[in-house]
């Protein structure tokens, strides 16, 4: 293994996340906040470790899959650690453990959240806060590619550890170019949203932060109340339509934008997206209506908001659906296991990967009912391939064991056993809210240390498709030399 | 597909059914039960019907892979219904459904119960009721292929059907010599029982019952208060270790009754569900002597207990561990996924599938490590082929779906998430208690017809390994003419 590659190639993110603290740090002269220094010294920090790391440059950067993986995992776990230093130096969170938690949360775009309070915090640790939704919701590295003169060809094994999903795709044939048009995409889209959003009438600064929780499909908010402290429809439905939109698979944007319009809306994927939005949403507004908890209108909007924002992991809350039907509760935690669409920001097992789960398992049936025929599986009319199938199930696999043996550790603090278990499949799947004590109303502050890193672990393992996490625990990724 | 070969077959069991209803019309008999008329009904129906299904007789018996399937879920289904009247007619289960939901929850092996009062029902209704976790354990076509004069080599694909585990093996080249050897196996390890628990001071009637329960690792008990209603140790401890080895894959006391003692200790399946009880065991008992529920004798006393009555799907209580800390909540969840080994009579998931499914997800990071390298699933040192692992963790995501849209229709019960996700957990994986309503000390009654049918559907699928149970709702497996 290259150990020089890795640590050259972590050391220009940290670089990178140094500049980009840049932003709330202007946030904080703007509103005259008094945590300027606490991003100076964090900014300086990164700058002397970045540019020390950076010196140790290999004579050829070798980045095969390996390295790929263990510069995602180390990059998205420093740029945590590095990133909490603002929240815990400046005071608004005075447990590291709590600020590195809201900063792996934050990144990982699950919007969990330890605060109680979150509305008489300095405004630049909200923006910082919400901007690393931003950051991490397309992925630090796409952006690093994106932004750096030359990008070599093995950056491909990056890209691919971190978008997730279960086959990546080059939009067009140079790396840095796609990195370049996912980032202008998403830059649009925000800016569109921004635009709605102040039209509307929301404060500028509430529109900026809401729009990069929203891109990210984090959930981190501005008032307690999530965006039921709004209490205003207009905002909600452009909220909940922009998640919609950042759940999609990106490279249908970009075709959209090549005008190929016709192969964009025959994406199999999208179509059981927006069928399963739909029909979760009826199905809980039905119930909704049915038990009494709110009329037809509101039963609508509010089912549509929360499908929309559990489905992309998003995590924001219009109404406490800790009180609503056993039924909607389970819809929920169908939706957030799902997940939105792969290439997305969205989070969750990801649509395609439960289409090639139920597909394979339908392929099976046939195979037994038929064992000498030949069975595929397809998406969009294309063959998948068997390694990928494989993967995908297990994958499915390991997903389930990790959330078994993390509620396992996370039961010691002796919390019920809904609250345990959602809490789990809310990080893995970087939601944010649960049921019970991790509920809408609820938060994460009460559970222990150990829960805390579990639950960091959860959700960094979920927001990298698990494998790179692993992989830096694994005795045999370490000892491997080629 | 041979529709006469599927009559013919299923006609035939539903004789054999008849048969083994003449032992509780003994039993009441002997007991003076008003039960016999019933008895004699449901017999004089079965004759009637297997002999007239039993004269389409097809020129040539063709079996092949779906007519396996089909025959062994069509039997299930009819031995249950057939079955259920004995309930129904002498009035012991008033309402039909409950008395099918009996039935199958016995001829599945789960145990579960939707009967508040027990004891006062005739012998003979009781005998009934645990000798279907009996025949149900060891399967009855299995059983049909044991005490079938001549065997067609075709039924290889029913034993496939019916023995649940990822693979079936014959223990010698002639599939009735297996089937007897099975049976013979079966039949000596309940008399050891039999006399250790009616030396201990059982009556013999409930002896005999609590047998036949242990066996088909059922869980059907005389008591309403299951075995804790005997408060005694020796009871306990004879039962749970019976309830343990009838949970060992079957193969292993043929290798031993063949002086193979080398290779059936090597067995890895073995050795890992030995391991999964003795840790599972010692955790629980730690646990439950931290929070003060019990002092260490009685701590390890239950824990143990209820570790293997779990593991291997029996689902018999000495003690309400609805009342347990968190975490040994969720590792007897765990438990109940897992299952016992394969070829054994206990359910789950199974043991070997999930070391599998484990190894297949070590292999993967191993693979994505390395993406040149060969790697292969081995068990017991053996490579594992490639469509077993892939069938395996296809199997894995296949109950998991099946679990999660059953949830779906039981939530419309009303019931806490608890409730309704545990009661449909122990229904797949034919274990018997959940959590919450259906405790230990609850039952099923008062779930909706739907959601009754639901778990029978559930119990079904459960014990006869997912895919005969779909197949016999898939338009394609009916269309094809093959």
């Amino acid at each position: 293994m290259s150990y020089k590659s890795i640590i050259y190639s972590v050391s220009r993110i940290l670089l990178v996340e140094a500049a980009l603290l840049t932003f709330p740090a202007i946030v904080a002269i703007i509103y005259g906040d008094n945590t300027l220094p606490s991003f100076a010294v964090t900014m300086g920090l990164l700058v002397i470790i970045g540019l020390i790391g950076s010196r140790i440059k290999p004579q050829k950067l070798s980045i095969y899959a390996k390295e790929g993986y263990f510069i995602v995992a180390f990059a998205w776990i420093l740029i945590s650690l590095f990133g909490s230093l603002p929240f815990y130096l400046s005071g608004s969170i005075p447990s590291f453990v709590d600020a590195f938690y809201e900063t792996v949360s934050g990144f990982t775009t699950s919007g969990a959240t330890i605060l109680r309070e979150i509305e008489s915090l300095p405004k630049s640790i909200l923006f910082w806060r919400s901007f690393t939704h931003w950051i991490g919701g397309m992925g630090i590295l796409v952006f690093v590619i994106a932004i750096m003169p030359k990008t070599e060809s093995s950056s491909m094994h990056i890209m691919r550890a971190e978008v997730p999903g279960p086959t990546v795709g080059k939009l067009v044939s140079k790396l840095r170019a796609s990195a370049r048009i996912l980032y202008g995409i998403y830059c649009i889209m925000c800016l569109a949203q921004f635009i709605l959003l102040c039209a509307g009438g929301m404060p500028v600064f509430d529109s900026i932060v809401n729009t990069f929780s929203t891109a990210g499909t984090g959930g981190f908010a501005v008032l307690n109340n999530s965006i039921e402290g709004y209490n205003n429809l207009y905002f909600e439905m452009v909220i909940a339509v922009f998640m919609l939109l950042f759940g999609v698979n990106f490279n249908l944007y970009y075709l959209l934008a090549a005008k190929q319009f016709k192969q964009a809306f025959k994406s199999e994927e999208l179509r059981t997206y927006l069928g399963i939005i739909l029909s979760s949403t009826l199905i809980i507004a039905f119930s909704l209506i049915i038990s009494g908890k709110h009329e037809i209108g509101n039963s609508l909007r509010h089912a549509f908001f929360q499908v929309v924002s559990i489905i992309t992991t998003s995590g924001y809350s219009s109404t406490n659906f800790d009180n609503w039907p056993v039924i909607t509760k389970i819809i929920i935690c169908m939706l957030m296991v799902t997940g939105a669409c792969a290439g997305s920001t969205g989070g969750g097992i990801k649509v395609s990967r439960i289409m090639i789960l139920v597909k394979g398992g339908i392929r099976d049936l046939r195979k037994a009912i038929n064992p000498r025929s030949i069975e595929t599986v397809k998406i969009d009319k294309r063959t998948v391939d068997e390694s990928v199938v494989r993967s995908v199930s297990m994958y499915f696999g390991t997903f389930m064991i990790i959330a078994v043996l993390s509620s396992l550790i996370v039961a010691l603090d002796g919390r019920d056993i809904v609250t345990t278990f959602t809490a789990v499949l809310t990080s893995m799947a970087n939601v944010g809210p649960g049921f019970g004590a991790v509920g809408p109303a609820g938060n994460f502050a009460d559970f222990s240390v150990l829960s805390k890193l579990v639950f960091c672990f959860d959700m960094l393992a979920g927001r990298l498709d698990i494998l790179p996490i692993l992989m830096i625990f694994s005795p045999y990724a370490w000892s491997r030399k080629y």
